[in-house]
C-alpha cells in the first residue's frame, strides 16, 4: 500500500463511521441541555441533600480506604444491607453504577438480534436507546385515558410478538402512572417473557415487586439510590433477581464498578432509613399539595402522580412557551418532554419543597393571568 | 390458566435461565477470589495511595458538591484536563466509570452478530467476554517467542478474517510486551478494522498511539486512572477517538456514569502529575531491579516488561504451589494465571515498593533452596 492511500485514509472522517452499526447509528442519542437555575426541577432529584454531618461520615470511612486499591469483587457489606432493607437472599441482589447499568446488563444478557422488548410509552427513554444498541426490537405500547397503564393491552401485545421482556416502570416516568398490584404476576402467569420492574419511584407510591423475586427467575426489579435515597451524584442502583439470573446478569456488569466511596455512602444512607422515610414522606405531601392547587389553575391539567413528579399538560400556553417562561423570568428549570407524540402538550416537573412548589404555581398563574 | 400453573411456574429456577442467550451462558464468569495479604501484589495497582492532604482536598470539592444532584452531563473540567494532557481535542475525549465500560462500549457500537474481534492471547480477560456477550466472534492470536507481539500474525489473522476490531494491549496483560511504535499504523493502513489500542499501562513502558486519533477516526486509545495514576479505588478511564465516533460510542455508554468524588478525585490527580512521573519512575527502577535479580534465582525465568507487573516462569516448582507457598508463609498475593493454556507455568507480580519485592525475592529463593 503507497503512502498516499494511508494520507488518503487517514483524511476520512467517515471511515469509522462506516464499522459502527446501523442501529446504533439510527438511533438520537441520550443528551440533556440543563442550564443552571436557581430552582432545579427537572431530573427528579431528591430536594434535599445528604445532611453535613452524614456526608463528614461519609467522607471519613472513604478516606480510611486504599484509593489505590480496587473495591472489592462483591461488595459484601452493602449486599447484605440492601438484602436486608429490600427482603432478599444476598445471591439475589446485583449493585451497579446508578441502575441504568443493571438495566443494560440484563438486557444485555437476553436480547438476541430481533428480540422484541415491550414496553408502556411513553417511558423512560433509555430502554428505547438500550434495546436498539443490543439489536433487538422496541415495541411500545400506548398508556390508555389520563395515562393509566393499559394492561390488558400491554399484556396482549407482549403475547402476539412473543417478547423477550416486558418492561414495567412503576410509577412511570413521566407520567407517574403505577401499575396494579397484580399486574407483574399476571404478566408472569400468562406469558414467557423477563419481567423487567423498574421501581425507580416506587418509595412514593404503587405497589412493589419484589415478593415475587422469591416465587419466579422471570422477574428482576429495579431500585435506585438516585430519587428516595438522595444520591443521584453517587451513582448506585441495584437489581433484585433469582441467584441463578444473577450470575448470568453479572456476565455483563464491569467488575469493581461501584467504587470506594459510593459504597461508604449507599451504606450510610442504609443506615439512616428513618431519615429517608420522613423525606420521602414531605415529597408526598408536597406533591400532592402541589397536583390540588394545581388543578385550581386555569390553562393547566396535573395527571396524578404516585411519583415525586407530576406531569403537567399546558392547555393555554405550549409547553415551550411555559418552559422559556419559567426558566427566565423566575430561574425554574422544569423539564420540556413535549417532543414524545403523546406528551406534545406537556411538561415534567420535579417535587422541589413546597416553596419550590409555591414558586411553580406563581409562575404558571402568571402565565395565564 | 389455573392457578396451579402459576405456581409450577414459579417454582422452576430454570425458566429465567432459558431466556439467556447462549452465548452469554457459554462464558465464565469474570471472578476473583482475592484472600486478603499483607503485600497485595495481585492487580497491578499503584503501590502507594494519594497523598493524605491530596484525599483531603478530593473530599473539600466533593463536599461542596450536591450529592442528591446528578453529575453534569459531560464532565466539562475533566474532559479539558485529559485533552491538555494526551494532546486532544475535547471532543475526542470520553470519560467512563472505568476504562472497562468504555471498552464495553466501543464493542458495543461495532459488533453485529458474527463479527470478528482479532486480540493477542493471552490478554486482558474481559475483551472475550465482552465480545461473546455483544455476539462477536472472538479470535485469539498468539504471541511469538517469549511473549513478544507477533504482528505479522495479527495482522494477517485480522486480514483473513475481515475483522470488525482489533484489539492491541500494549504493553500487554499479563505478558508484559509492548507492539513496536509502527504497528498500530500498518493495522489502520493494511486493515479496514476498528484498532482499540488499550494503553492502561503506557506510563510504564512503550510507545504510545494517541497521536494517530488526529489521523483516523478507525482508532480509539484507552487509558484508565487504575494504574500509574493511582485510583483504581475510585473508578475512572478514559478513551480518545475521532470526534464522530466519540459521538456514536456515547450511544452505548451510561449517563452520569462517573460521579461528583470520581471526577474530583481524577482532577486533583492530574493536577499534581509531578508526583504521578514520580510514581512511575520509582515503579520502573524497582521493576528493571527486580527483573535483574530474579534472572539469578535458579528456577524461575522473568519475561522481561514494559509494564508494572512481570510475568515468571516457574521451572521448579508449579505456579499453584508458588501462590500458595507466597500467601500462607510471606503474606505475599501474587496473581494465578497459570488456567490459561500458554501460561500453564506463569505467575503474574504486580510490581510493588522496593521492600515488597525484596520480600518476593526472598520468597522465591527459599522455594528452591
Amino acid at each position: 500500500m503507497t503512502s498516499s492511500t494511508a494520507a488518503q485514509r487517514a483524511a476520512d472522517p467517515a471511515e469509522g463511521l462506516a464499522l459502527v452499526k446501523p442501529a446504533v447509528k439510527a438511533q438520537p442519542a441520550y443528551t440533556l441541555d440543563a442550564p443552571v437555575a436557581r430552582r432545579k426541577l427537572n431530573q427528579n432529584e431528591a430536594p434535599h441533600d445528604l445532611p453535613e454531618h452524614l456526608k463528614q461520615e461519609v467522607m471519613a470511612r472513604a478516606l480510611a480506604q486504599p484509593w489505590h486499591r480496587y473495591p472489592e469483587f462483591v461488595p459484601k457489606a452493602l449486599v447484605a444491607k440492601l438484602a436486608a432493607r429490600f427482603g432478599q437472599d444476598p445471591e439475589s441482589v446485583l449493585v451497579g453504577n446508578g441502575s441504568n447499568e443493571l438495566i443494560q446488563a440484563a438486557l444485555t444478557v437476553l436480547l438476541e438480534p430481533g428480540d422484541v422488548v415491550v414496553a408502556p410509552s411513553p417511558t423512560f427513554s433509555l430502554y428505547r436507546l438500550i434495546t436498539s444498541v443490543a439489536g433487538g426490537r422496541y415495541m411500545p405500547v400506548s398508556f390508555g385515558q389520563r395515562f393509566a397503564y393499559d394492561e390488558d393491552l400491554l399484556l396482549e401485545t407482549a403475547q402476539r410478538e412473543n417478547a423477550k421482556a416486558v418492561v414495567v416502570c412503576t410509577p412511570n416516568n413521566p407520567t407517574g402512572s403505577a401499575a396494579s398490584r397484580g399486574f407483574v404476576r399476571r404478566l408472569l402467569d400468562e406469558t414467557d417473557a423477563m419481567i423487567v420492574v423498574d421501581e425507580a419511584y416506587q418509595e412514593y407510591g404503587g405497589p412493589t415487586a419484589l415478593p415475587l423475586v422469591h416465587q419466579s427467575s422471570r422477574v428482576l426489579v429495579l431500585r435506585t439510590f438516585s430519587k428516595a435515597l438522595g444520591l443521584a451524584g453517587l451513582r448506585c442502583g441495584a437489581a433484585f433477581v433469582a441467584p441463578a439470573m444473577a450470575r448470568e446478569i453479572a456476565k455483563a456488569k464491569l467488575p469493581y464498578n461501584v467504587n470506594h466511596v459510593t459504597l461508604a455512602a449507599a451504606e450510610v444512607v442504609l443506615d439512616n432509613g428513618d431519615l429517608v422515610d420522613a423525606a420521602v414522606a414531605e415529597t408526598i405531601a408536597v406533591r400532592d399539595r402541589f397536583t390540588a392547587a394545581l388543578q385550581q389553575v386555569k390553562g393547566f391539567e396535573p395527571i396524578p402522580s404516585c411519583a415525586n413528579f407530576v406531569l403537567v399538560r399546558c392547555k393555554a400556553v405550549t409547553p415551550k412557551q411555559v418552559y422559556k417562561a419559567m426558566l427566565e423570568q423566575h430561574g425554574i428549570l422544569l423539564r420540556d418532554v413535549s417532543g414524545a407524540a403523546e406528551l406534545h402538550d406537556c411538561l415534567r416537573v420535579s417535587i422541589g419543597t413546597a416553596e419550590d412548589m409555591d414558586a411553580v404555581l406563581a409562575g404558571f398563574q402568571g402565565l395565564v393571568r
